[in-house]
């Protein structure tokens, strides 16, 4: 047998781009007593179990056509035609022709990469960008260029020009934080209606605003008062406003790019799961996915407000930082530039803790200097230890680097 | 507007190679009356709905984390192990590490597609071919040596030779309704074996035999004694054994060919849905599947034999078959070579009727001279009125060709 898998076909050249982030991420999960604070992953004290787990015996009971057929690629009617009025405003209409119904919000990306790329083609990314967009283009061999959205010298109109689409995370951005300002939002839909290329808004983390109201989307701002047909490609999920387990997301687009988008899900996984289409119609329709918004709004705020005051009181000579108005992270750059948090993941394992390092949401794997850190999923006590652990591992890492 | 959207980027090649019979299906949906024989869906009657919705209420309640958090990307560790039990046969030992859970048979073929194939990659696929399957590797661009098993001349290790993988349907190939014999996948395994390549052995139909017991899958075939690490990629799926809706399926294999599958998954939808797989591991587990199984066993029977039965009365004139012994489909060939069956599907819908033309499922879509019947979805006499009106519908497409 030896010789037989030592002469089988090579792989795809993409999988040997990836990195063993993932692989060390596995294998925490073994370790006794760590505090993550790497993933982002919503607290599942925030599910309503038994109004889903009553939707989810409805979804089959009344619903069979729906819940256990091959669902139309597009998504079920009703559910298009909900996301439709959900997500209409003054002047952007929208109708079941924009919208697509994704086995979760990772699915846009990968389908977007499908019909626009091609190896070596051009993506604009709001730089450090979502691990999980630079996974999900992978396999098509693009090439990046950075966007920094807050430099003093960024010109959208010169970024964006020339490539096959500019992908940003307006609200709280993963990795950093981060909440685009109205005038860059408006900067960027400018920019992509005078070059024509598309503009990906990625917006998972749209309702988890802790201190303010939402500032208008893209998607609302390239409306021209019209059926729409403008560039923004709008990415939303139910994975945060009610639970990933159903695996739905939806993507809103001019109607050729939804065209478009259905030729690759045809290939790709069929349809979206019925039952998780079902429960999504429903849990929307009754208001139970408004009914539980405070209480997540609360708990995350409070969370992330544990989260600043423990960075203050232990980290505050190591990092920098902003504190996030909303979504689920805090990103802290290290002040000595020394500090390699490739390694630093390492040492906060060994210290019973686990951050994201800032190579994964780099492209081009360059920055070593900064770290994610997820308030969502502990409590406010494991958050305070977990810096705590952090600090250690910092000054240990250091120690090590001089 | 008109401006911005015709500079829009190009889309990918790709995308320019589909054919437009998925848009003429679309629109046959609209045709009142229709007896639609196109598809290859089963039937809902075969649900046993009340058991299912109760198996989704008990997946939320008695396991919210399986049943509303992110899945393993490799799926729940409990239904890999089912699976792998399952699957497993005396010298085949199957283990959690080599069972990756799928988002529905189909991503199989995708994922598969991301790992193995770059742009002109070779594959050596049964020929006709699974639609799906040539829909799922189409973004991939990839060659393909057309296989025809059943050949007086066909050399399977010449036409595995160079190849990234061959592709297969042994039970029931879709669209053809054969049953490879079990010197033919003897072969083929040897040949994979001797070749060093990877062997697809696409099995939706496996459940549905009707005359005889199950031939050994090309899996257990290539079973060595040891822990399973061999070069036939199984892929199975809930869909014909339960119902399509929860997009449940597996992949089994050798470790490596899992590890590749799991980073091109991460990029594509990160996992399947928690309640889509608590629901299997819970149907599998309680032995509903294997309940229902004798009914649909009963059901498609009797309809092959209705369908293969006006098949005689009407079609004899016009068409060479042969009786399948199991699937979801007849597969029918014009005795006149003029007849041009992309022509006929137009016809029959003319007609009231549809069925599926054979250039769909040839890679280079030469082939115009045979059609795929699909069985399972409608009861006997709305499947003896189907075939009146393709007879009249094929005399009348004669006519005009003559």
């Amino acid at each position: 047998m030896a010789s037989e898998t030592s002469r089988r076909p090579a792989f795809a050249k993409w999988l040997g781009d990836t990195n063993d982030v993932t692989q060390i991420f596995l294998s925490a999960g073994q370790i006794p007593g760590l505090i993550n604070m790497a993933g982002g992953l919503p607290d599942p004290q925030t599910w309503p179990i038994k109004a889903m787990s009553d939707l989810a015996a409805k979804a089959v009971q009344d619903h069979p056509t729906d819940a256990l057929a091959y669902a139309p690629i597009e998504g079920l009617p009703a559910l298009r035609d909900l996301i439709a009025a959900r997500f209409s405003a003054p002047g952007l209409l929208l109708s079941r022709e924009n919208v697509l119904i994704t086995s979760g919000g990772m699915q846009g990306l990968d389908l977007i990469g499908k019909v626009l790329l091609e190896e070596g083609s051009l993506i604009a990314a709001q730089t450090p960008a979502y691990l999980g967009a630079l996974d999900a283009w992978r396999p098509r061999r693009p090439s990046y260029r950075p966007m920094r959205l807050d430099a003093n010298d960024f010109a959208p109109e010169t970024a964006l020009h020339g490539t096959q689409f500019a992908y940003t995370v307006p609200n709280f951005s993963n990795p950093t934080g981060r909440l685009v300002p109205l005038a860059d939002r408006q900067a960027l839909v400018a920019a992509a209606q005078a070059t024509g290329t598309w503009l990906i808004e990625d917006d998972p983390y749209g309702t988890l605003y802790y201190d303010s109201a939402p500032l208008a989307r893209m998607l609302t701002l390239a409306a021209t008062g019209g059926a729409y047909d403008g560039p923004v490609i709008y990415l939303g999920t139910l994975s945060k406003e009610l639970a990933p387990g159903f695996r739905v997301g939806w993507v809103i687009a001019a109607p050729e790019m939804i065209q478009a988008l259905v030729m690759a899900k045809q290939g790709s996984d069929m349809s979206t799961s019925g039952i998780g289409q079902r429960i999504t119609l429903d849990a929307f329709a009754s208001g139970l996915t408004d009914s539980i918004l405070p209480n997540i709004l609360n708990l995350y705020r409070d969370r992330r407000d544990a989260l600043c005051a423990a960075m203050r009181t232990h980290l505050a000579d190591l990092f920098d930082w902003q504190t996030p108005e909303g979504g689920m992270f805090v990103w802290a750059t290290a002040r000595n530039p020394a500090l390699n948090t490739d390694h630093l993941l390492r040492a906060a394992l060994a210290n019973g803790t686990c951050i994201t390092p800032s190579s994964v949401f780099d492209p081009t794997g360059q920055n070593r200097r900064a770290i994610r850190i997820n308030f969502t999923f502990n409590p406010p006590e494991k958050l305070t230890e977990g810096i705590r652990r952090l600090a250690t591992a910092t000054r240990a890492c250091l120690a090590e680097a001089a």
